[in-house]
């Protein structure tokens, strides 16, 4: 039998949520209340740098696990353990506050009302132009913090508050800068397509050619972004529009995302399909043919309920579909200034099972293996095995059903990512 | 000019929101976006032993105040300052989780297969029984600890999952025996007409005898409760039933706060006002006429917004209309372990202007001065002006709008309770 050598060891673990793949799918509630979640009680995980050696039950440890000389042992005191959280759609890299765009909407303001008054994305896309590198990567880091402090260990981050090329890179090289200035693993994607700038109103076809054939050479070229993702909706980006950027995209490399079906059902799901993006976003309008498609695909259905409720708006994606579809179905904060300011996505895994219909288990896979795989990081994060990254939330209740029925608090007791200690910040 | 002696001073602050009801109403938005926040720019507050000596300007707080020897002085660094948050509605003393039927619920089954089951509110009451004192108390410090967290700093606790005479008294005890030991002050509501238990199914006769010949007169003897409250809807307790236990425990000298107009308009509203309740709450089936006669009323309006969430229905309290008919509106958390499992009253308040259409500054009136009222301590909290007990709560922002715009995270920087810090706990 192999023995593993480990410098960190976490020991006495209530309920080890492993997500592995290995485990099976998610399963039927009826059948298996924990299908998906790998399920070890009386667990145990073992470590050796920023790589997990061995997750198994706690009897078995000794017999796995060989400690180095002054190796961390953690007795976690019977409380529950999973991946950390994978945040696969955020918008992190922002200036400036639309506090006062919230309030105006409360009062009856239309989004349009709103934009004709400079509100609306332009303000924040203003603020954004305007802000040096370092305020920026200031704010950056504090948003980081409080990810990090609900359990997220890996985040996707996106441009799209430049809408020109000089702060469209800005943005990019911030996201980078972050990820290597703080422990959050940050996955740069490419939004110039976001919406059509104000100064190019009158010449969406001028925009995009600058995103085409200015914006995506230069992020190539600087190697500033893993994805290319395009606002394809009603009043958005139509589908030749975002065809022709996505597939400008994959000839440099760029696999594409896409948001699509939140306002509409504009065909958004089938064109992913097509171009084979890792994940199709939003889907509030995706209906039981958008769903069998893409159960069939390898495109992850990403949910954004905070976006939904935060706008005000009753039409919540039908999760409940694509799961039983057979979908695998992530789930994400969308964080961002004008529909959702939300660090904290386990909040958005209690929406996703109130108002998206997924069952908590599914939530959970939707926040960890699911949405590792909407960023292609499925060998990577989101799942607890030998080999995966030593990503780990633990929580501090015994029963891992709080996470989302116990909502709007903090169940976080330790993160560890990549084998260290991250939160609470150690020293 | 009296100058004021101080032991604790708070300097520097960006925005300080007094509260107070001597600056005026909430107003009308289109005129004063802060009508009714009493805020002073550059402002500075002075407590003497538990209560504010003074609150003004920082550049008339040298001319005003004169600190003790020994005084603490604490420079905010122009962050929000506002009074400690009133939570006015919590089933604060249960045991027993319902995470299992959070999970049926997603998969469709009704509250009354969960209820047949042996779960529901019934589940609650059995764990509730069968838990002795000690562990009562424990799990609510661990409450009050998340509630003092999020700037929680007086709350009302009901009754009502004991439902026999000896376990409502011991959750009554539990709720004093808490206020004692934790700075949080507790405010304790007999609740023995919440539902009619298992055992007087065929006998709520018997069941309301019970309440109001013994149970109301134990709680009275013993001074375990200020308020007496009844769940008042259809499928609960009817209005002549809710009456009878109203002025049973109005003759006993315990002020009625009543449950109504949740599930449906029964004219719990017109109950509440006609027996000089302090608040009738959730009214989310209250209509125009409803709203008219509250606000000629000495009774708040409480809104529950996380409990039509948690519930997955769509049937939100219409807090607009409420607001702009001129009533008292209070906003709480419900906090309970089957419709409302959050200590986050800020994250209710981002759902009270989201779907109760509340705007920002009303929402925070709804947690600080008019929940004071809704518990007749509009004299001791809920704003700040000398006399008021010195309960603050100060957020690690400049803008107070974040504290609802910015959801589902803690803005909490320091919480000071009858003029000591009690958030983080010092030492």
């Amino acid at each position: 039998m192999d023995v593993q050598t480990a410098d960190l060891v976490l020991e006495n673990i209530g309920q080890l949520l492993t997500m592995d793949p290995a485990s099976g799918g998610p399963g039927d509630e009826e059948h298996d209340p924990v299908a998906g979640l790998g399920l070890i009680l009386d667990g145990a995980l073992a470590a050796q740098g920023d790589r997990l050696v061995w997750a198994g039950r706690q009897r078995d440890l000794g017999s796995h696990v060989a400690c180095t000389p002054g190796a961390r042992r953690v007795d976690l005191g019977g409380r529950v353990a999973l991946p950390g959280l994978v945040d696969c759609h955020t918008h992190l890299v922002f200036a400036g506050s639309r506090a006062n765009e919230f309030a105006r909407r409360v009062g009856g303001s239309s989004y349009e009302e709103i934009l004709a008054a400079g509100g609306g994305i332009h303000a924040t896309v203003k603020a954004t132009r305007e802000a040096s590198p370092e305020q920026l990567l200031a704010l950056g880091l504090k948003r980081l913090d409080r990810f990090l402090g609900f359990g997220v260990t890996t985040l996707e981050a996106k441009s799209g508050y430049g809408l020109d090329t000089d702060t469209e890179l800005k943005i990019l090289r911030v996201a980078s800068e972050l990820g290597e200035a703080h422990p959050v693993d940050v996955v740069p994607t490419f939004l110039g397509a976001h919406v059509v700038p104000r100064e190019h109103r009158h010449a969406r076809e001028g925009y995009l050619d600058l995103v085409c054939q200015e914006m995506l050479p230069r992020v190539a070229e600087e190697g500033l972004a893993r994805f290319c993702d395009v606002f394809c909706d009603q009043g958005a980006f139509s589908l030749p529009e975002a065809r022709r950027v996505l597939e400008a995209g994959l000839a440099l490399g760029l696999r594409p995302k896409l948001h699509g079906e939140q306002l509409a059902r504009t065909g958004a799901v089938e064109l992913a399909i097509e171009l084979g993006a890792l994940s199709v976003d939003h889907l509030e309008h995706a209906d039981a043919a958008a769903a069998v498609k893409l159960a069939a695909s390898g495109t992850a259905a990403v949910l954004l309920p905070g976006a939904t409720y935060f706008l005000g708006r009753k039409d919540y994606a039908d999760g409940r579909m694509l799961a039983d579809a057979g979908c695998r179905v992530a789930v994400s904060t969308d964080f961002n200034p004008g529909s959702c300011l939300t660090e904290n996505l386990p909040l958005m895994l209690n929406m996703a099972c109130l108002q998206n219909r997924l069952y908590p288990r599914e939530a959970i896979l939707g926040a960890t293996r699911f949405a590792a795989e909407a960023l292609g990081l499925g060998e990577e994060a989101g799942s607890l095995a030998p080999g995966r990254l030593a990503d780990v939330l633990v929580l501090d209740t015994t029963d891992y059903r709080n996470l989302i029925y116990h909502f709007g608090v903090n169940h976080t007791h330790l993160v560890f990512k990549r084998g260290k200690q991250a939160w609470p910040p150690p020293g």
